[in-house]
């Protein structure tokens, strides 16, 4: 493709998503394509001769949207909000169009800096010391794991350089909340710690681990020469947001050595909000934080914020230095190869710098105080009905609810299916989309609020279809 | 940002992309930046109020581009060719405009399916048998590591929902080549193997992987009661693109029941022309294998083709399957969540679509060979002069070579100085870009070729300049 030609499509495709995003409230929120439907527009084997990509914008929008989930439509409530913002969508295009890897400093000096940057910026907008340096990750099953390997490292005293795990020493024990987030258990699975020394504790009435619970389990294993080695605190668990007690937990981390790695994975959004900051009191005892901008903040995916305190431990995890890696300039500079699992790197950092450009801290917190309200609004017009049902506490944008018709209650079968069918209504309908769940055995509707454009109006239409497709259930 | 702006600035950013790829010749391939100097440019504070989107595009000329290295400079010869096409650009537009995330089917099913689609589109035109399914994972590193991981679980019965590799059985090995890519050993240390129980073998005098040394040190292993678990081959080193013995590799790893990871991340680029497919001859008895289109082949960062032959145990591996990620789906459709480290997921898949209708598989076949035929060239010249010397055959489009003055033969510390100073000056003076490398104790210069833009006459060029500096120094 000449140079003229990309100019032309580029502005295709800019109009065409200015386009999309102007009519996406009129779209249906999930994909109503059945399994299958879009592989079957595609032919079987690759174009032999090119030339063909004007032929793509009318595919896209005949075969292929049709396919979508529109994640950034108004009333998309399930999941997590992942927010791309316009300003994030033109990063990608100076990302892409540079078309740079920022592995190593030297592979381009600028990847690197901005992303101390802006880096540093968001430790500031959070409201962290300057203890912590922040790197990106892709995302936040990634950032765990890196942090269970650096626990196992520091437990082991490096033993990635002789035995690894296969010493036959006592094993080392993981700890984590039962609400903790899927990609803990993987990656205490995946580093080698093996289920057997995973401690999934079981949480309180409020779905925070239950501290009692925690340290007799560190006893008992220690009493039964088991080695305890980390422990992951959730400030905001995935089904409800649910807090657990970081100072508490700090303390016991300190006392038994362990290392402490905080997933703030959606919640540390809310952070940009000094009012809320008591709910991870604490922080700073921790060894290492994950929070994901590509979620509710609105730096399109990939971005997922690791903060860690000590560099020098992780880039011993993670360093290898060959010679056709090695630079002039190693030693006064950050490689960031070496602090995560890939080695290649997007210039990342520009999606968070355009993004600040645009909205600033201010715009961005008034935002944030914009869906807490909203949360609270829905929140408390559940409460106002006596067969629906909060099944936790409300603590940011998620709010966690059933519906209990009288003749249902107690019947947490009958419940099940009920609250399963009112999901699937409402997302059949296309008019919003939200995550049926099961909390502790009891089906709940999850409403994740956050989506950058939705309004309290969105929230209205969701309530009033919850409460229609209830009683026509 | 509204509508309106974000379609004026999108245009913007389009066409100053198009001008930035239209001035890349003229431009320093090497940032010439010092440390700190990008850093210095920025506030040390994140911008309080937003708005300011507008004043990005200066900035960026001011004060990013002067700490960009070119990747996409035809005179770019580092590391490895990674090549950001038009068609790339154009697709990372679609992808962060849309903003899906692709981690479920349901979840965005054209994400799954055209990702379905591409990848055997792939999986055919590298001429591999049907056995194979395709997923696209961001990094090789990433990908050698799931192996590393599969690997692990099937010679340990699943250890990981058990004591993982903490059972104190007998240790498990992995063996690779002394010239494999670092991430294969990064791999194994956070796969928790441990140092002690990786073997890198010592390659012959092509830098191939010694038969007669691996097949020693898998029966040594035996013989001292550890379990053989996983070996790796190298379908084009990093160093030199040597070619491991696959057919031979996979023999024994039948033998010994190695799971059989090929790490083709550059040179499986080329076995889309059908004449470089004997260099892969054995491929069929591996178990996994990467190859990155997003190096040589065009399609922008990040793109690692992941082909495996037992999805079913990748799944099994990788897989947690929480009631939040649960769909009404499950069971008839693919969820990429689960078929590597990561959960959420970019619409990638886009972007090798867009290529193959831009430039078909002719198309790209033809500039493969383009780039086969210019290494050749640079070899027939470097073979003229005495001084220079070949470092490795040159099997692809990486030629590694070095300047020997007669009067420093035999002297390794002189002649890795001089090679140095020749790379130190190449780099600096901004014409054009390649690796000093270190091979056996041997001080190189790699260069690699195969930037999209690179013709005969920006390797004359480089040539010309090797030859000026070498005498000069």
């Amino acid at each position: 493709m000449d140079s003229a030609t990309f100019r032309l499509l580029g502005h295709q495709f800019v109009d065409w998503i200015t386009d999309y995003r102007q009519r996406l409230e009129t779209l249906p929120v999930m994909s109503q394509a059945k399994p299958g439907d879009i592989r079957a527009c595609f032919p079987k084997t690759p174009p032999a001769v090119g030339g063909r990509l004007k032929e793509v914008l009318a595919v896209l929008e005949k075969d292929v949207m049709p396919g979508i989930t529109h994640w950034n439509h108004p009333s998309f409530f399930a999941y997590f909000p992942s927010n791309t913002s316009y300003a994030s969508i033109l990063a990608d295009i100076v990302a892409s169009g540079l078309g740079v890897q920022g592995m190593s400093w030297q592979t381009s000096p600028a990847a690197t800096e901005l992303e101390e940057v802006v880096m540093d910026w968001l430790r500031q907008m959070v409201g962290l010391s300057a203890a912590w340096t922040g790197v990106i990750h892709d995302s936040a099953s990634t950032a765990t794991l890196c942090s269970l390997l650096c626990a196992r490292e520091r437990a082991s005293g490096y033993s990635q350089n002789s035995k690894g795990l296969q010493s036959g020493e006592a094993p080392l024990v993981v700890y984590a909340s039962d609400q903790g987030h899927s990609s803990i258990e993987k990656a205490a699975l995946l580093a080698g710690f093996g289920r057997n020394y995973l401690r999934l504790i079981v949480t309180d009435d409020v779905h925070a681990v239950r501290m009692d619970l925690l340290k007799s389990a560190i006893e008992s294993d220690l009493a039964a020469g088991l080695r305890p080695c980390a422990v992951v605190a959730a400030i905001g668990t995935t089904g409800t947001t649910a807090l657990d007690p970081l100072k508490d937990i700090a303390e016991l981390a300190k006392k038994y050595h362990l290392w402490l790695h905080v997933d703030a994975a959606l919640a540390g959004t809310a952070m940009v909000l000094p009012e809320c900051r008591w709910m991870w009191e604490g922080i700073e005892a921790s060894d290492t934080l994950v929070l994901n901008p590509h979620k509710w903040m609105g730096v399109g995916f990939d971005f997922s914020a690791y903060f860690v305190r000590d560099v020098q431990h992780l880039i011993r995890v993670m360093s290898t230095n060959p010679s056709y890696l090695r630079t002039a300039h190693d030693g006064e500079v950050k490689n960031f190869r070496d602090w995560h699992i890939p080695l290649g790197r997007r210039f990342r950092a520009l999606k968070l710098w355009f993004f600040l450009m645009d909205v600033g801290v201010e715009g961005l917190q008034e935002r944030i105080r914009r869906d807490l309200r909203n949360a609270q609004w829905f929140k408390a017009q559940v409460e106002t009905l006596k067969e629906w049902e909060l099944m936790a506490p409300v603590t940011l944008q998620t709010v966690c609810i059933r519906h209990v018709p009288e003749p249902m209650r107690g019947d947490e079968a009958a419940l099940m299916r009920h609250n399963l069918e009112i999901a699937r209504q409402i997302n059949d309908s296309g008019k919003a989309y939200i995550t049926p769940s099961v909390l502790k055995g009891r089906q709940m509707l999850r409403v994740s609020i956050g989506a950058e454009t939705t309004e309290r109006r969105h929230l209205e239409a969701l309530w009033g279809d919850l409460q229609r497709f209830s009683s026509e259930e």
